[in-house]
């Protein structure tokens, strides 16, 4: 998230603050700039801090090979590479510009064919499921993602709503058109990552089930509701792990037709008769809370199955939201890097909620928003210095929200900590310092605190500071400064303990 | 369950349907009888259709070893077998009287001295935590269970409310007491049975956490919440599965005063200085639903520290429904055979639901029960003959709420199928029929269906009766009977059929 300021720092100068509502901006972004070499950024389809952020995965590098570090695994902590030939499939959730990574959870993947339900080898696409494409046929815009997938001639496009990912697939003409929902794909995965999954197909046209992981979030569950806009004839799936134990469940012939599937390695297919050019239409919703919650965040935000509107309505947030800042520029590189910058400015933090209100804590226990959305992904050290505070002028509201969620966190907390990098209704402990306590402080010197509570955003703070088996802080504590002997990154951790104590004195003067 | 109601079948002609209040019958009730050999049935401490039955476990012996079933645990189905000499701890949730097995969640342990966090082998108690007992100093009755652990001088003593255990052990002096919360234990349990666990500890007395296996239940998590009378000095865990990815957790020391554990096999103790004689008692109080659910199930039912008062008042419990049928007999021995067969009687269907109402269908969603208590562990193929027709006349209120339990199952069920043989939230697909239907039938027949939507009961039944990839059951529908060379156990499978079409056809005469 290091480099999202950049155009912004550059042009700040040459800002005009009145927003020009007629124009489009989403034209000057590019979703493709950062996604070659360690850019860490994804070319999919999101609205703005949208909780589904769907996007085309490249590869599927293993975080860990035989219990050792996969250094190809950092390239892919977007899931998609410039420099990649084939695509394994388009998958729910991404982060955007982060140096460590997680999620990429339910790849689907459209083939036509004989069934394939492994990836297959990059080197040789018609290996598996993954298939060829060329750049000349990606349009990658705001909320709009659109691919040839050239192995199976089918084109790829997918749009969102906050909770909904809608997938468009155009088929050619075949008895033999498979969409694959692969449960064992993700980003920074390894082999024990899944610890389960479980689905249930409803009907002949929409399934539920969950995800659930150990990893960056240690104790991690994902739902979803996934809808397709014509029956499948046909489906099943595949357990990759044998079991120790089987059960009773062996009485059924599982792997076709029939309705409930779990294990920790599945991946699950659905089969259709396609004419040429038909589309198919996939919605696909995610729920922090359950596959209740899902269906509900489905029915809720995307009630038809017109993907233009769905579309067309993703874009005119995007607009709002970039319009924001209207700039002025010698040459239309200059805005393209100024609103793409803007544009991935606005990726994270994530709403972090169903459209009822609940959420999940990390406590684990489920609870009701209560006047805030409430966001996770707070990747604090990359965004407490210029992101919040930026925020606290360009998105007052959400940042406000951003910080109730904060001291939701806090008292969902165990240990009574603010969060240092969470995401996913877990603390995942990344990097070092507790800058949440210098983003409440901004906003509190900059006034913008309407719906906090400022008492115990301080007292949140202050205990914060006070854990002594975080990092050091116990040397800070009693020396005033973390000693390199005790503790590594010492002289960062001191001057980060130190701008925090600083924020928050700035604070209590205010 | 077979054996359940023998006595009460001999006796029954001897019955004096005058309760008599005053009497006390469980002191002919004797929890170890089924003990031995293959009774499967467990000593431990509950209330009538407890969701906590808490007992010893004499040992833990795999499932599988090495992907193999190992014939041994078909003893242990209960936990207990009275031939043994040591006892491994007391565990929360057990079955009576099943010829197939699980459970065994959360193992407490008291021990004095040298930490030890392994079993131990049971010829050689000292080598781990388990320890030597003697029958001379265990006593079991309804809702209190006493032992003797010689190792150590500890004595242990348990009672229960319906979802809370209440344990009290006494302690020799020592600086060096302990209380070991084993969460890798279990009942038919094998290396990969636990596919999650997570703990938290709140303050120095209080624990919260849940377990989730797979197994005969194949997606199941219980929650808990443990309470300790005393403080604990210090406390810690050892994961014994090392996992691939350790993330940025491993910034802590978390196997010491870390109040947040989480892994796939991880066992936790809790240290405490003890005086001679002194008693530090738990209550660990389950939850279908969350670890709030658990926490409000312990201060719902067991606000206080009475530990007498608790067993006193799950007694007269017991009295009261053993008291539904006075008996007369010639001998002690026959009364003894009468009431505890009656105690066996009543010790499932068990209540699935939390104190406020709310429990996991097999959809795996929360729900609230509205109008009835939502049971589980519905063994039909072994209670639909003899049990169910029973509680029709002794249980009526109960088996009214067990019939609503199994409509609500089938409203969840994505096979839309009534339960064949469930248990959490799970139907684990155990033996074969399709035995709610009989329960209801009879039911029916009884006119004991006040508050039973009976349209909607037959509307199960015929569904249930349709699902043709079960068992055998096109070629039922199509030919009368299921072939042998098709289905084994075709000839009792085509009898159950036969029996349950003969049972709603009565039913349709009422």
């Amino acid at each position: 998230m290091k480099k999202l300021l950049i155009g912004f720092v550059l042009l700040f100068s040459h800002l005009n603050l009145m927003a020009q509502e007629s124009e489009s901006y989403i034209q000057y972004v590019n979703p493709l700039i950062g996604t070659q070499k360690m850019g860490h950024t994804f070319p999919g389809a999101t609205v703005p801090f949208g909780s589904v952020q769907l996007s085309p995965d490249t590869d599927q590098q293993p975080h860990n090979i035989g219990g050792k570090y996969n250094k190809d695994a950092y390239k892919y902590c977007a899931g998609y590479q410039y420099d990649d030939a084939t695509i394994v499939g388009f998958s729910h959730t991404h982060f955007s510009g982060t140096g460590h990574s997680d999620l990429g959870d339910f790849l689907i993947m459209p083939t036509v064919g004989e069934l394939q339900l492994e990836p297959g080898d990059k080197s040789n696409p018609q290996s598996g499921f993954r298939s060829s494409f060329s750049h000349r046929n990606e349009i990658a815009e705001p909320n709009y993602y659109r691919i040839k997938l050239d192995d199976d001639n089918i084109t790829a496009e997918m749009t969102t709503t906050t909770r909904v990912g809608f997938h468009q697939y155009t088929f050619p003409e075949s008895d033999n058109s498979h969409i694959i929902l692969d449960l064992m794909h993700g980003i920074y995965n390894y082999d024990d990552k899944n610890v389960w999954t479980f689905v249930r197909v409803e009907n002949n046209h929409t399934i539920v089930g969950f995800r659930q992981t150990h990893g960056w979030a240690r104790t991690r569950t994902v739902y979803f509701a996934m809808e397709f806009s014509k029956p499948f004839t046909n489906y099943g799936f595949k357990n990759f792990k044998d079991e120790a134990y089987k059960g009773f469940w062996r009485k059924f012939d599982q792997t076709k037709n029939f309705p409930e599937m779990a294990g920790k390695q599945i991946r699950a297919y659905f089969d259709f008769k396609t004419e040429k050019d038909e589309k198919i239409k996939v919605k696909f919703a995610l729920s922090p809370v359950s596959t209740e919650g899902a269906l509900n965040n489905l029915r809720a935000e995307t009630p038809g199955w017109d993907f233009e509107k769905v579309k067309k309505a993703g874009q005119n947030l995007w607009n709002k939201e970039l319009g924001k800042i209207a700039v002025t520029a010698e040459t239309k590189g200059d805005l393209v890097n100024f609103y793409t910058a803007l544009y991935h400015t606005f990726l994270s933090p994530t709403v972090y909620m169903d459209a009822d209100g609940k959420y999940k804590g990390i406590d684990q226990n489920v609870h009701q928003a209560k006047g805030f959305t409430n966001y996770t992904t707070f990747s604090l050290w990359d965004t407490y210095r210029a992101l919040h505070p930026f925020f606290n002028i360009i998105q007052p509201k959400r940042n406000r929200e951003m910080i109730n969620s904060m001291l939701a966190h806090y008292n969902q907390s165990v240990h009574k900590m603010l969060p240092v990098w969470s995401h996913y209704a877990n603390e995942n402990w990344c990097m070092i310092g507790y800058h949440s306590v210098s983003v409440i402080a901004d906003a509190v010197v900059k006034g913008n605190i309407e719906g906090i509570d400022a008492q115990k955003a301080l007292d949140a703070s202050v205990q914060t500071a006070r854990t002594k088996y975080y990092d050091g802080l116990e040397f800070y504590m009693k020396l005033g400064y973390v000693p390199e002997d005790k503790n590594s990154s010492s002289v960062s951790k001191t001057l980060e303990y130190a701008t925090t104590i600083g924020a928050s004195r700035r604070w209590r003067r205010n």
